[in-house]
């Protein structure tokens, strides 16, 4: 059980044709209450999937009822066919759980205008088929949810290897969470489905602080091929079945806990990778700061195409840098590979020999010496197979 | 002949040692006058390598008698030793010409202060065989140049397959040109070290405005992929030698179409490439936009990735230009790929199988509707052979 681990929510994950795999392709996660609290951060791109337009309204226009994703299309860039699409499986859900005898508090049916949707796969698709396919079969996945699903993780997944999934309890509450994640990973935010559920008593805006502050650090962070996707949607549901009022900290900290372990599935199965990257910016003037200059060597096609060749190729992150603005001196600067300093001063320190890239898991860390702000960058090297699926798969 | 197609010039290129392949890796071309103009443009890396911290303080300080060039080594990150090496190379250059009879203007000697010095290759190169190799050998350089010289553009290739070169005759002057750049091309200047020669007789503020305008549009806009350089440097040197005062905007013209050319040569030898992508944007509300728009597109790597498979992938530019800041509705945002219109108003327009992405030469054409300013960036495909080539060879 992942999102379904909380009480008060039902899962479930069925194929419906969309995948030409005929693997699971559309989830439907419920909050049958007693609360419905509800969070969401979207992707910061400006051209945005038509799930992503309706989810906006549904999370400012109050508390959400359940939401619906699909893999195997992004709907996106369909026009007003494809937000009609989307209207259309919100309007579905909305019947289905009517149907079953869910009532919204506040009137006899389940108002579409309370349901999520997701979508992700390939961009443009979205023809009749599309939307029949899904809405069709909307009673069926409705017929299937389970509080004891474990079908829901495995529905959301496009390139994936794995599912990701994550589980925290802690207090008398508990956190459960699925991802979906790995291409296009750059923040703001990464090409990214997840749906988080909790249990504990918070309300809409406890919701959003502490889900906005561990997106920020984990997600945000995550820049596996500097690509920005139009889909990205990480949403957080309460229930308050658990009936325990969370202190609003901790469940903060264990959220971050969640996003923070999510991030590193995405970045361990991001597509093609040989290598998972954390980049750590030590001694910069503030956290902005840090945040940019790892970013810029993420960035780095050189770098990344150096470390898949275990090349400690500090002077490519030099060069990457000295192109951000932040306050530093380059030739004030230390980098180490691996925990071997092959850069001191802006020049060179260890022999290269020394260090071995060979691993999988590489840490770059650089002191900028310029003020006392840190953070990490997550990322992956650049190889063959990352040319070759995203040269070869369309999406 | 190139850079010494304009009268007053003699250039050479020879083997010192510093490429592992035995091949030519240092070039001098001297400015014999009767006037010594010139200007420089730099990359805008704040990190620079010990070559253009001297020669930019050569620049700031008055006109430049010639220019000496090694590959093999970009003499970048070498602290002390390395500055120093740069000027013991532009004294040997001035002794060498003193004690072949030249003099500056106003002393009995040639100033070492006016002697630019340019370095490319491995960054982090740059022990005591390196500055061996290049000073013990200045004298044997300065007695191979020739006014009819051929040999000085080879000395300054690195991982370029072929030299880079333009000659153009107007109205009685004629404008000479030499480049190198392969990789790690991105601006503010790509990767690059070009040489441009004139006899025309143009002052130095005169240079200048020429130069920064003509690379404002060329080199400044060619991107292969994104990775700005240390070490980059575009020279220009004005002898005087023809006695016709240039026109200022018809000389400005010329040395537009020399840059334009050249950027192109640079684009058609990028690193591993398998397509010469020219992004097109039309109807930007500044001209700055639609450069923004056209780098978003170049710098995404999921584009550049489809491109390499003949995947005419427009979902990936609306995605990519959704990152930026500029005016634009994505959802009024038309993209030709070959001239095929493949997304009209930010929907499917013609059937992508219309396109054939198969020649190298490929042309995408965005058009925002927020304006009447165009940009053109030119980049690359992301290839096997670029991971290849950027992963197995340090640079």
């Amino acid at each position: 059980m992942t999102v379904t681990a909380p009480a008060g929510f039902r899962s479930a994950g069925i194929a419906v044709g969309l995948k030409s795999t005929g693997k699971p392709d559309l989830a439907l996660v419920v909050n049958d209450g007693p609360r419905r609290a509800s969070a969401a951060v979207f992707t910061s791109n400006r051209a945005q999937a038509n799930p992503i337009i309706w989810s906006r309204k549904v999370v400012a226009g109050g508390t959400a009822r359940a939401i619906v994703l699909n893999s195997g299309g992004a709907n996106c860039f369909t026009g007003e066919f494809g937000y009609e699409t989307t209207r259309l499986t919100a309007e579905a859900v909305a019947a289905a759980l009517t149907a079953e005898g869910s009532v919204d508090d506040a009137s006899e049916a389940v108002d579409a205008e309370r349901i999520l949707v997701c979508s992700t796969g390939l961009i443009g698709s979205g023809d009749q088929t599309f939307r029949d396919r899904i809405v069709d079969n909307v009673p069926a996945l409705a017929a299937a949810l389970a509080a004891d699903d474990a079908t829901a993780p495995a529905a959301i997944l496009t390139t994936d290897s794995v599912e990701k999934t994550a589980v925290r309890e802690r207090d008398g509450w508990t956190i459960g969470a699925m991802a979906k994640g790995a291409g296009m990973l750059a923040p703001g935010l990464a090409t990214m489905l997840v749906v988080i559920t909790t249990d504990a008593v918070l309300d809409d805006a406890q919701l959003d602080r502490a889900l906005r502050a561990a997106t920020g650090r984990s997600f945000d962070r995550l820049d596996s091929d500097g690509c920005m996707s139009t889909n990205d949607q990480v949403t957080l549901l309460a229930s308050g079945a658990s009936g325990v009022a969370a202190d609003e900290d901790v469940f903060a900290a264990v959220l971050a806990e969640i996003c923070d372990d999510l991030s590193a599935q995405l970045q361990g199965d991001a597509e093609g990778a040989s290598h998972d990257i954390d980049i750590e910016v030590l001694g910069a003037a503030s956290e902005a700061e840090a945040v940019e200059v790892g970013r810029s060597v993420a960035r780095n096609n050189l770098f990344k195409a150096a470390i898949f060749g275990n090349d400690p190729n500090w002077g490519r992150v030099l060069a990457a840098i000295g192109t951000t603005d932040a306050a530093f001196d380059p030739y004030a600067v230390d980098v180490s590979f691996n925990g071997v300093r092959l850069c001191h001063a802006g020049g060179p320190d260890r022999p290269v020999e020394e260090c071995d890239l060979t691993p999988r898991r590489t840490h770059v860390r650089i002191e900028l010496f310029a003020g006392e702000a840190a953070a990490t960058i997550r990322t992956n090297d650049l190889t063959h197979d990352y040319v070759h699926e995203n040269s070869a798969y369309s999406s």
